[in-house]
């Protein structure tokens, strides 16, 4: 009953933990032992079919978000007026309800990451292995090569006059703007999706477990309402370089080098974010 | 309290098992038990009133669904200027919120398919008996008819001109370009609909039976935000057959034959998705 | 356990219960007792505070209601072009957005009712006390009163000139069309809020008591995207008679009788209803 | 089981507590001590490390909450047609969006207020003391004038030109029209974070604690889509003062001083809304 009742204060203080400083964070939940670290190297892995069945559920959930999303940009800029689409609000939304919809499909197979930054993240957190964290990354670039390459499929010679969904910075803005702007983009996503997966966090916040995939996938939405003025947002780097493979482009090329610097750098404030989010 | 620990841990590695790969997933989760598959006839259904109210659910929930979406995409292309009215996207969200709101209505009663596609998936998957798959079917493709003839009785004259919401292919994609788009679109439905009611997940990710209709509302509006360009998105052959059949010209029917056919061949992914969810 | 395992099985079948045509649904979950029916008058009402607070709740949420709502109405409506406002899409995502949030607040004091007719249906249903329906309706109509009063303060004299927020019957449509409008879109909302609000269902499915505000926020922001070509939607009779009030037009007022006669024809398709929903 | 059943009756009558007036609320649910009001001076919180690592939390959710809605807010005004963006309809979703995702992410932290006028409101209720209290504004003013910052340096002598961000009356309303729509729009937001966070109303409802942020956000969102053609929306004072202070133009310093006015004026509900929430 007390726990329940701690449970529910959603909002309001929930500080009653009073170490001093410099301790940290460690051994005051004392119900909740922190699991330990992932190793470099499991060998048991690559020989149990969860292993398999995981990569192909990154490949077929990044297919299906290259996909959809990639289409709906094309949807939106082969039409003349931009009233008669769903806008650039809709593309937003088709990043982020993918990530939503297939982060709740793949949770409980892969862990949903579908975005190489989440997984390297989540890998420098040792929550996961390196052979397992290289595996995810490459099925995903190749899923999302897969997704817009059908998108190229359906929409032939329009696709390269249109751009293909690559990103590229945009004029007004020069490619430190660019840069800067995928920096902080890339860490909305990380930040949420670490609170996210807190395990020591969901012991305590009811919503945390159930809620989960919403928050990311708004997340996602949110920075590209934000960005894709900027650079066409490519906080996704299997994402920018599926466009960029498929479209193939100089100009796309130059700029992907950009957002391959961002995903890199963005990884800069994640000490401090790892103390933080304990 | 292990199992609690165990079930939060969304979007990190939840991929302990480790059996080798053949022996495939059966038997991992010791606690949870397969139900048997239903059986194709079951004699006992025909005389229960649980059968026949969760048909009349089916009946209003494809009427309501097919009266809200329609009459918003009257309320569209009716106007001179898409900016005056809820635009290309109000039609996605009019959809996917439609399914949304239903499954969440009548999830209950009849299990909330509310789409041919999805019984029979659920069929081949062998979780309804045939009798009332064919009976869940029927009775979504009346209330479809009702549904768009509402609408037809409210625009009057004016349901003609405006192609009534049927589905056809819009210029600039072949016949081939809409089929492989609604073979896409209903896996992506299908998909996500497997996902939310695999009972041994579920039994793991506390999320997924709270948010259940929730992603299968969304990945409806996504899909439609990506293929409404290209055929209107016909991912619900009921949807497509009640306004082809209250619209009534050669050309929607035409069309019709194309997403009839992607219905049938988006059914061949799926025993590797069978495979892949378990 | 057993009772878990049933409980997750959203979306898939849910119809083991198999008694004989014509006992009707009444006894088959034995661990479910319905509660007995309102009494139509209950004295004890009047001189308990939880009678009154949950009044003042019902008329801030009406007041709260009316105001954002009727106040995102006048924003789109004084501005000259569609585009540089939130558009007819945002005046849907206001009105089923608020109706959400408030039934999330309201929920806990006054059962969140905020629509006369959802209080009169739940009536019929025996779920309240007749001096608490009648008590509720009143506090709806002063709280809507007064929310477009306060929106009429703001806007002066470009109030009146911009239509003040009232339903009207929209040109190319006839009172016909737009009372059936009314008539369906009542029954959609009324119908989902007796899917979130039946014990008996919320027993057995756990996302119903949780989700619960949220699919009738959706449902009110639905019928809102089909409807407002129509006649501007007016499911909520407290909103178009505080509405037609404030704005005190012979327009406005005769087209306020089809939507009173809507919400009262609203209620002949309930028995079939309420026997769909054991 | 009994107490299962009377947690799902959401939307039903709930009210069976029948004191007499007067004795007020206290004391009705049995099983619910409320917890003690927090003191004034905490001497004990000023050397624990979750005290500044909530400050830190409030600092960063702030900083990213400005960055994020700032920036599509520039997105927005530098295109020359408003239909090629996001429109004012995705402005409100960065706003309401980025608390709903801000709120989920801190909660567990600091209790993710984000908001001066939040944590205000929360001292008043005394749940949080004078020091934390202070503590918090401070971060959150420091982390909204680096957002703003950021977005500055961006968009460069663009910024100055286009507005900022910063909140202003428009054209055809008074300062006074101004002040009332952000008494009512903080008002809104207030009332539903002190739903949401009432651990009274927790411990009955099942809903309150998993749904949470959504509210909240959608709180944020709506009033956005109600006030952005008054104000801009000045409801999150440190948001206000952030923009104010990196666009530093006389026009939005007075304007800036109603809605500080706005804020304070906003409390003059509160002791009615402490009663009500009871």
């Amino acid at each position: 009953m007390e726990g329940k009742e701690e449970d529910v204060r959603v909002g309001a203080n929930k500080f009653s933990e009073r170490q001093p400083i410099g301790t940290a964070a460690q051994g005051d939940d004392k119900d909740y032992k922190e699991p330990p670290p992932a190793p470099l190297f499991e060998p048991g892995e690559l020989s149990s079919w969860s292993f398999y069945r995981a990569g192909i559920a990154e490949f077929i959930a990044t297919f299906l978000f290259l996909y959809v999303s990639v289409l709906t940009v094309m949807g939106v800029v082969r039409a003349d007026s931009k009233c008669s689409t769903v806008g650039i609000q809709g593309i937003a939304w088709a990043f982020g309800g993918m990530i939503f919809a297939l982060v709740y499909c793949t949770a409980g197979i892969s862990g949903g990451h579908i975005n190489p930054a989440v997984t390297f993240g989540l890998f420098l957190a040792r929550k996961l292995s390196l052979t397992r964290a290289v595996f995810y990354m490459v099925m995903q670039c190749l899923g999302a090569i897969c997704g817009a390459g059908v998108v190229k499929g359906f929409e032939k010679s329009k696709y390269d006059t249109l751009g293909g969904g690559a990103n590229v910075v945009n004029a007004g803005y020069t490619k430190g703007d660019g840069l800067g702007a995928e920096i902080v983009g890339t860490f909305v996503l990380v930040y949420t999706v670490f609170s996210a997966t807190d395990a020591k966090r969901n012991a305590r916040d009811s919503h945390v477990p159930i809620l989960a995939p919403l928050p990311i996938g708004f997340a996602v939405f949110l920075v590209h309402l934000a960005t894709i003025p900027v650079t066409g947002t490519g906080i996704n780097p299997a994402r920018s370089l599926g466009a960029a493979i498929i479209y193939n482009k100089d100009h796309a090329w130059d700029d992907h080098v950009s957002h391959q610097l961002g995903f890199s750098t963005s990884f800069f404030p994640f000490p401090f974010l790892l103390v933080n989010s304990q």
